[in-house]
């Protein structure tokens, strides 16, 4: 793609997805139609957190006292922190930040609410609005000052054991989730120097944006029982003695939408996945004086029978041309499009369109229509996520030779390389090629033979370097 | 009731509804039960919005200039605004407020969105968080410092007669949404002394709470030009002319769930209307080591065809004795409950306790009973509304004895009186009888008579006055 940031900033305006115009920097307005699609992603989201996690809902706002109490994760943020000073004219007591994300507001709580084993384990999440203070560009969606849709889990648990068998799971559920989107991603393990200020591990989620820059868009923290410590959450175990538990956390930001966008996106606009589109189906009628009612009418049955069978339609009855009309869902990605105008009523057909590949189908306009429609929905959904996914496997380069990175990132890949997993050597990787390691995707086995590109040492693991958001 | 606010501080905690003892005075934590009402409710809503309204998401930061600009408006509000002035360690160039409502977030987006008539009417809702910097007493659900849940509505219009018809259309909308829930309310038109900061007029809906005092459950208010003007909302009219827009807009609060609570509970619990009950029907299995299996089993697939059906339903499988469970349900108010053992199963009934009346209903374990219990929870949303709207109505009371009113209010009535429509009757008669004039409910016809309870007039309305929250 020529120009991505210009082109992602153009889809978010004529896409009616979002507004950056309003008059605070980092902060932008959801209009309808990135409404809908921010909701039918929650939707599926929450589908898969229900399965066995609560939802709960806490205050934006966190007393300085709390958020102060840990002091590793406050150092994280306290940089980023918005701070609340007075309550109308009146200075307040005690400062209260917006919160950055929840752990010092739901953790003091957690300490009330958990007594026993059989407490646990507790597992919850909410769907919030996060506040950070930027002081790099900004960028709707990617980089922003309020995120307005951060999804959180918080989970406590008796044993260590438990709490790395949970981060197991939040990442299953993060796969599941971004196979509905059709998301592509590397999972792997974010260096100590990269990992959530507090937590004992970071999992993270990188996808591959068309600009060639990796896009952070989701992680999961093993938070071990530092916070436990911090904030006395204690049980009674099974043999009645009272001990700390252990916990995890993991997030998701607006980016899930950023990342549907810039993914499946071509020169024309958006391709939205049928899972998250707003419609499935958009209905355009090729309307003449003549014959203009049974063709009105005809759209209005077929919306009628796919609604029954849970497909989503819009019948775009603007009056204006049909050209215009098919322009404008190139643009907002509908899936389908089907046509209808009194000439194909007479011979009893409709022309399909579909937005990823731009096949036109003809199809009788008879029983068969809804079936045969429905197939094709699902057939983008599988198309959409298989093209993604060889694009990203094609991206995903192993080098053995430094000088090669670099050159490697800029033709937009991602790049594996073998490290010892020390620290000195890993910065000095990100030095020399001025790129940033994601973290470590698997541990080898010592049998491999490989060798750390920097020091030459035994290499400990494949590691994923790349140019990132 | 005896002592209501105790009452509605035990049922918010025993119901698992909300934890207020989150570090900040009038900031709440929502459990998971009291969550799923939440969710529940606003589901309905939604579905009401969505038949005309697009919803869309705004940030909830607004500059000081644009809080600023509407001097009525900003008026009513400044003494409750909370203010960002930080971003980390640095102070913002401009402080930023956090919306205490949204109009002067959302009407600069309107001035640059709309050009022409075609663009209206717009009609837009969100769901957020607000905030008030409350001096008073605060209290859980009903006067608090983050409304978690706002539910606002904001459309604009061309001309006087359609935002009138507007206000109409809001009107019937709340009327649809709270009968769904059985929530009883009066509709009047507040005094000019206590309108929206702002509006031309505001049309409010009161609940009478079981203490006999009013909560302010719904407003909406006529906006006229006034945000037009000071926010530049023009549009090109069919004549060709540059005009000012008409706006209204509406609001509705977590007030929502606290009326529920508060008009439907009783001295057991929670009593919840179906419709946002999150468990239509607990089942609870009466389990002995014999026959536990197949008690289990019978559970199950009951669950499953009543689920089938759309009913929800919750099996508690607790290992607790039955008699725990039985109270735990009425405190929170699960519309049914069903009870299985051994024996039933051997006699082939089950046991259906309605939770609105007490009753005890046997039913044989047949095909039939699915259909049976649909029909008890059906019998139960209605049963609870005309419960809630006969104690309402008996509660209305009209006097024309100025010195009968406190000795009414107090005896949990809202009273009617006739007025002259004018301030300074209006504010002698709230000063006589300390309580407030929540509006008027009717204008009358001149031949009805009547005269103003203070001043002796010819009275234009029918007003109401109560205690208020």
């Amino acid at each position: 793609m020529e120009n991505f940031s210009e082109w992602f900033h153009e889809i978010l305006d004529k896409g009616d997805i979002m507004d950056s115009r309003y008059p605070i920097k980092g902060m932008n307005v959801w209009l309808p139609y990135g409404f809908k699609i921010r909701k039918y992603t929650l939707e599926l989201l929450k589908e898969l957190f229900d399965r066995d996690h609560d939802e709960v809902l806490f205050p934006l706002l966190i007393p300085e006292e709390e958020l102060a109490k840990e002091g590793i994760h406050v150092k994280g943020f306290e940089e980023e922190v918005y701070w609340v000073t007075h309550g109308g004219s009146k200075e307040l007591n005690e400062k209260l930040a917006l919160r950055p994300t929840s752990e010092t507001a739901i953790y003091p709580m957690f300490a009330l609410w958990i007594r026993s084993h059989i407490d646990l384990p507790m597992k919850y999440y909410q769907i919030v609005n996060t506040f950070r203070y930027e002081t790099k560009h900004t960028r709707p969606l990617i980089r922003v000052r309020e995120i307005s849709t951060f999804k959180e889990a918080h989970t406590v648990h008796a044993t260590k054991e438990e709490s790395e068998a949970q981060v197991e799971d939040a990442i299953e559920l993060y796969k599941e989730f971004f196979d509905y989107l059709g998301i592509p991603y590397v999972i792997s393990k974010r260096p100590e120097w990269d990992k959530f200020p507090g937590a004992d591990y970071t999992m993270a989620f990188d996808a591959l944006m068309k600009d060639g820059k990796t896009l952070q868009i989701g992680t999961v923290h093993n938070l071990g029982q530092t916070f436990a410590k911090t904030f006395d959450i204690t049980f009674e175990n099974e043999e009645g003695k009272h001990v700390y538990a252990y916990q995890t956390c993991c997030g998701l930001s607006d980016r899930i939408i950023a990342s549907i966008i810039g993914i499946h996106g071509d020169e024309k606009g958006l391709i939205l996945p049928p899972s998250v589109s707003p419609n499935h189906i958009t209905i355009i009628p090729i309307l003449f004086k003549e014959g203009k009612e049974e063709v009105l009418e005809k759209c209005q049955t077929l919306k009628e029978e796919f609604e029954a069978e849970g497909v989503r339609v819009h019948i775009d009855d603007r009056d204006i041309r049909p050209g215009k009309k098919f322009y404008d869902w190139e643009i907002k990605g509908t899936p389908v499009k089907l046509e209808i105008g009194p000439r194909d009523l007479k011979e009893n057909k409709t022309i399909i369109t579909r937005r990823d590949n731009g096949e036109k189908i003809e199809l009788p306009l008879d029983e068969t229509v809804i079936d045969s429609v429905i197939d094709i929905i699902e057939d983008v959904n599988v198309s959409i996520s298989n093209k993604a996914w060889e694009n990203h496997e094609d991206s995903i380069k192993i080098s053995e030779d430094l000088d090669e990175i670099p050159k490697l990132i800029k033709e937009g890949n991602i790049v594996g390389f073998y490290w010892n997993g020390k620290e000195d050597s890993g910065k000095a990787i990100e030095e020399e090629t001025d790129y940033d390691i994601l973290g470590t995707y698997n541990e080898l086995d010592s049998d491999e033979n490989k060798k750390c590109i920097y020091s030459g040492e035994d290499a400990k693991y494949l590691a994923l370097i790349a140019k990132t958001y």
